[in-house]
């Protein structure tokens, strides 16, 4: 193992066991094929999917298992068909590295939906490599699932939107939260929450913040410029936020209660969930007063993931 | 009890206790106030709110109550304001029979949203009287409450498309469920179910009815016109529409697990309850994997009663 280990063209940290434990690992990328991009990776996102898949948590890890899907990078060489990208540009990967490029879902550029969508890292390619994320120091993708990151946008601040930031921007663009002047909550400040507080005071929105921790207040209204911060233990706060908000995006991981989120939606108001509660339990007159909608929402296709760096520029 | 109820312009049908048996009763309709329409009760529906009311299974029935919301009839009086209508006209009432008119709701001709409607049976208006439907020989409704049924329709007809017509079809038009060549699954072939086949034929989209109940499958397929009819509780027929539909109007009341139903969503597919089942439980990924949406709906605006009622025609 340890002799396997020692040789191949990248460098990396892996996993390999449920203690999730991260120590170097080495291995072969593939040669760069005709609509390949290789890049030199700069910096890499810390995303919760690098925590409970090292930690085996949703089932499933193949170990060693290099985490890792926030990605940006160097281009240092492209495949002899690549003409969106060249040696030397900046370029990001996100959480999908392949997927048939020929179902309904690819061909509407909703690639994160196609049935055999390839994830960045634990993923099974098509030529039956167990994929390897970007805690590593190269990577090689097929052009269409590379991005441009544009000209003088730092590195470092663009790899978190390659799942963090899509993940928020494109149930918002998609259920039309970038009107001007049109409320939104946000439910939880972590890596998602406030990306989607920037999103919403970027889009023009009066935002409030519900936190669990009071601590939290600060960042939300003086750093982040949220209009309101709600504890949301507070029963009182929280009841008269009564259909107060057009949109929310609930970015709290943790079960917790929806219905009285649910209940700040004004008619016809949409709350997105974001986070992954182990199950969702409502009272249908939560959705039936005020005829409001509960969404799901992962990531999204590669346009939208390219109109989104471009917007965040 | 017996003294009061012997005299009054108006003869009804009242459930006296939560027995729920309906008897003859006798009231006061109002005089015909300025922005006031009489009209003789024709045709009145038959809804699930009148049983459950008339029994007090959802609490806070005022007895006598006299149920109905789905009223048809002909104009006997108008106030001198009216300008909508005259003496002859056919006309409609449905859920509701009066509203602030102020709030931003009723200003976007959301009434049944305003947080003073006024519901047309066992409600109380704004004079302090509990408001008695149609299960009764005349109204009296402002103007404002009250639809024109279009030449020649038949009043009968009319009748159910007043609660069960709009209750499907301002969802199916909020949702865009109304573009050809796309799949709808109406859950249930009760009455709301029919009215949302019909509406979903109507609109050019391919219809599946999914019933626990194969005696259904005649009346979905040969006299309504669905393309397929599901029995829900086969399973492998269940699994093979993963994916397969657009739209999905869920009109059962009972309980009955909402994630089967979900998975058969497509890409951003919207699935809508109507029914009122008593508690809302599924698992997350039904929502995420596909970013799909469950929303809530009751009946419709004025304006969106009036447009039905024309489309209907």
């Amino acid at each position: 193992m340890e002799g396997e280990e020692a040789k191949g063209n990248c460098l990396a940290w892996a996993a390999r066991d449920p203690s999730g434990i991260l120590s170097p690992y080495q291995f072969d990328r593939r040669a760069v094929g005709s609509d390949d991009v290789a890049l030199e990776i700069k910096y890499c996102g810390v995303c919760y999917a690098d925590v409970y898949s090292t930690r085996h948590q949703h089932n499933g890890t193949i170990y060693p298992l290099v985490p890792g899907h926030e990605i940006t990078g160097v281009v240092t060489e492209v495949g002899s068909n690549v003409t969106q990208f060249k040696v030397g540009d900046h370029v990001g990967v996100g959480t999908y590295v392949n997927s048939c490029k020929d179902c309904e879902r690819c061909s509407n550029f909703l690639e994160v939906h196609c049935k055999k969508v390839v994830f960045t890292f634990n993923g099974i390619d098509y030529d039956g490599t167990i994929t390897k994320g970007g805690y590593s120091s190269l990577i090689v993708v097929h052009e269409r699932y590379c991005f441009k990151i544009p000209d003088g946008y730092p590195l470092e601040f663009a790899a978190p939107l390659l799942c963090a930031g899509i993940t928020v921007y494109k149930p918002m663009m998609h259920h039309k939260m970038n009107q001007p002047g049109k409320s939104l909550g946000v439910v939880g400040l972590g890596g998602l929450g406030h990306m989607a507080v920037k999103f919403g005071k970027a889009f023009g929105l009066n935002v409030s913040v519900f936190s669990t921790s009071e601590s939290k207040r600060d960042e939300a209204i003086n750093i982040l410029g949220a209009e309101k911060f709600v504890l949301s233990s507070d029963i009182q706060q929280m009841q008269e936020m009564e259909s107060k908000l057009d949109f929310i995006v609930d970015t709290a991981a943790g079960d917790h209660p929806l219905d009285p989120y649910l209940n700040m939606l004004d008619v016809h108001g949409i709350m997105v969930l974001v986070g992954f509660p182990s199950e969702i339990k409502l009272s249908p007159i939560s959705l039936s007063i005020g005829a409001r909608n509960l969404a799901g929402s992962v990531t999204g296709g590669t346009k939208d993931t390219q109109s989104m760096l471009e917007y965040c520029t």
